[in-house]
C-alpha cells in the first residue's frame, strides 16, 4: 500500500515557481505582489450532493478547481495559488491518476500551482482554496450595482441543470443536447478573462452557480436595489432549443438551474459598446437580459409582454 | 428548516474587522501588511478517522482550528484569517451552535478571522485553511536543522495518544490519567507564542501531529541530517506517569502518538539559556531530548544507557 506522504509526492506535487516554500512544509509560504490585494475563496465537493458515485475522474479533477476558478472570475482577480484537501474512502492510484490529470490540465491553463493541503482517509470529498491576486481598489464585488444599469450575463444557462435531470431520470436527453448538456455540467469553463476584463467596466459581478435568479437575486440583496429581468431575453443554447425538451422545462432550467459558472454583471448603459467589444475579442457571446430598478434586494422576471413569470423554487441550497 | 444562507449568518459570521471584505462576496478581499509574508495550510478532519461520532461539538469547533493553528505555530507565523468548509448530514442547530461556540472561542483568543467558506450536505467532514503573516526572511522552516544543533520539544507528548487507546478500549485510563489524556486530545493548545518566540533562536520547526520520531524524521528528512534521541530525556507527565498504564505502553505513546500538537524543533547549542527564558516566560516546558548529526533523514532513538529503541511504526498514516 503507497503512503501517505508517497501518494503526495507522486500525485499532488508539481512545482511551485512563484512560491516562496511549496509543499512539504507545515504551511506553505507566499508572498502577494506590490500593489496586489489577495481574493480567496473556499468550496467543498461531496460525493452524492455535488458529484454522482461513477463521475469521472479527470472532470472530478476539473470541477474541483473551475468552481473555485470561477469564484476567483467573480472578483476579476488572477488565479494564483491553490491548497486542496481530499478524503478518500481508500486509495485507488488509477482514480487518483486521471483526478489529477484532470486537476493539473485546468490548473496549468490558467498559471494555478497547488501549494499545499491535506490526504485523509474518509467518505469522497475535495476541499479546495483558491488565492487570487487582483489590483487594489479594482475588485469586481457584488454590491456596486446602482439603479440604471444593465443586467449581464455571460454564455448560456441552464445545460447543466438539464444533465443532472437527466442523470436522475426526470427526463431523457439525447445526441447533441446531451453531449451540450453534459460537458456543461462536468467540464464547466471558468470566466477568468472575462472577470479581468470587466474590473473596469462592471459596477458588479457574482458567478452564476446557485441558478442565474437566486444568483442575481444576491447581487441585488448586497448592493440594495431590484432587478428586471426579461426572459426572452436569456440566451439559449441551440443545442437545447432543438432537443425536443419542453420549453417550459428550458425555461425553468435557464433561470433557476444551478451549476452553470457565467458570469451575472451589472455595468452602465454607457458601457454597452465596450461590452459588445469585450464579447467579440474573447469569443464569449454577452448578454443584456434586464435593468437594475430601486428595490431592497427582488428579482422580478417577466417575458416581453410584461407578463410576470413566477419560479417554484428560488436557487439551490444544500439544506432544502 | 433554516435555509444554507440564514445558517451561514446565523453560526459563521462574525465582523470580521481586519478585511478588505468578508463573508458574503464571491471571495475575500485580504491585504497583507507590508513587509509580511503569507504563510497558508490546510487540514481536513473526517468523522470515524480524526474523531468518534459521540465527540463534543465544543471541542470539536476547538479542535478544527487547533490542528491548523498549530502548523501556523510551526512556522512561526502569526494567526490572522481561515475559511471553513462544513459537510453536515443534516441542520441540527443545537450541534452547530456548541461547534461554532468551541470555534469562536479560540479563534477570539488567537485574533483568528473568519473570512469565508462552505457549507454543504455530506458525512461530516470540516476543512479549514489558515492564514498567517510571518516578517520576510524570518518564517521557521524544516529544513534549516544543522549538525550540532540540539533537539527541543515543547510540553508533554503522548497523553492524546493514550485517550484514543482508551476510547477504541485498547487499555483503561482511570482519574487524573483519563481527564489529562482525555484534555491533551480533545482541547490541543496551539504553540503560537512559542512559534513566535523561536523565529530568532530555532533553525527548524515542525508541529508534533504525527507523533514525535515520524515528525523530527520530517524535519530531519527535509534538513538533510539525522537526529539522535534520548528516550530517557523524554517529557513526561506525573499523570502518565503515575496512571498504572505500564511504561512501555507510556513510552511508546510517547514516541509515536500522534495529535500531541507540540512544537518539535532545532536550536543551536548556544541558544540553551536563550531558551530556558522562554519557557520560563511561557510558563511552558521546553526539553532538550537530543542533538542533529550527519546523515540523511534517519532518526535514532536510544534510551541513556545507549541502548537502541526500535519503534514498530514510524508514524501517523492515514492509508496505513
Amino acid at each position: 500500500m503507497i503512503s501517505e506522504f508517497d501518494l503526495i509526492q507522486r500525485y499532488f506535487t508539481r512545482p511551485a515557481k512563484s512560491v516562496v516554500l511549496g509543499i512539504g512544509d507545515d504551511c506553505a509560504l507566499i508572498r502577494p505582489p506590490e500593489g496586489m490585494g489577495m481574493a480567496i475563496t473556499t468550496d467543498m465537493l461531496c460525493e452524492g450532493t455535488h458529484f454522482f458515485p461513477d463521475v469521472d475522474p479527470r472532470s472530478l479533477g476539473h470541477k474541483t478547481l473551475a468552481v473555485n476558478l470561477s469564484d476567483i472570475a467573480a472578483m476579476g482577480a488572477d488565479p494564483r495559488w491553490a491548497t486542496l484537501a481530499v478524503a478518500l474512502p481508500g486509495v485507488d492510484e488509477a482514480w487518483l491518476a486521471k483526478f489529477t490529470d484532470g486537476f493539473f490540465a485546468l490548473a496549468a491553463r490558467f498559471g494555478v500551482e497547488l501549494i499545499g493541503g491535506d490526504t485523509t482517509k474518509g467518505p469522497l470529498t475535495l476541499s479546495l482554496t483558491m488565492l487570487g491576486t487582483y489590483p487594489i481598489g479594482h475588485a469586481l464585488r457584488r454590491d456596486g450595482a446602482c439603479i440604471g444599469d444593465d443586467v449581464w450575463v455571460s454564455g448560456e444557462t441552464g445545460g447543466a441543470a438539464l444533465a443532472v435531470a437527466h442523470r436522475r431520470k426526470r427526463l431523457t436527453l439525447t445526441g447533441p443536447c446531451l453531449s451540450y448538456c453534459a460537458n456543461r455540467l462536468d467540464w464547466p469553463e471558468p470566466r477568468i478573462a472575462l472577470g479581468r476584463a470587466l474590473r473596469s467596466i462592471a459596477t458588479s459581478a457574482i458567478d452564476v452557480s446557485d441558478g442565474l435568479v437566486a444568483d442575481v437575486g444576491h447581487l441585488c440583496e448586497r448592493s440594495k436595489v431590484d432587478a428586471d429581468i426579461n426572459v426572452d431575453l436569456l440566451p439559449a443554447s441551440t443545442a437545447m432549443k432543438t432537443s425536443g425538451v419542453d420549453a417550459a422545462t428550458i425555461r425553468h432550467a435557464m433561470l433557476a438551474g444551478g451549476d452553470d459558472y457565467e458570469l451575472a454583471f451589472t455595468a452602465p448603459v454607457a458601457a454597452r459598446s465596450d461590452l459588445h467589444a469585450v464579447a467579440s475579442r474573447l469569443g464569449l457571446p454577452l448578454t443584456r437580459i434586464g435593468a437594475i430598478v430601486a428595490g431592497t434586494g427582488a428579482v422580478r422576471v417577466s417575458d416581453a409582454a410584461g407578463a410576470p413569470i413566477l419560479l417554484t423554487a428560488g436557487g439551490f441550497d444544500h439544506f432544502r
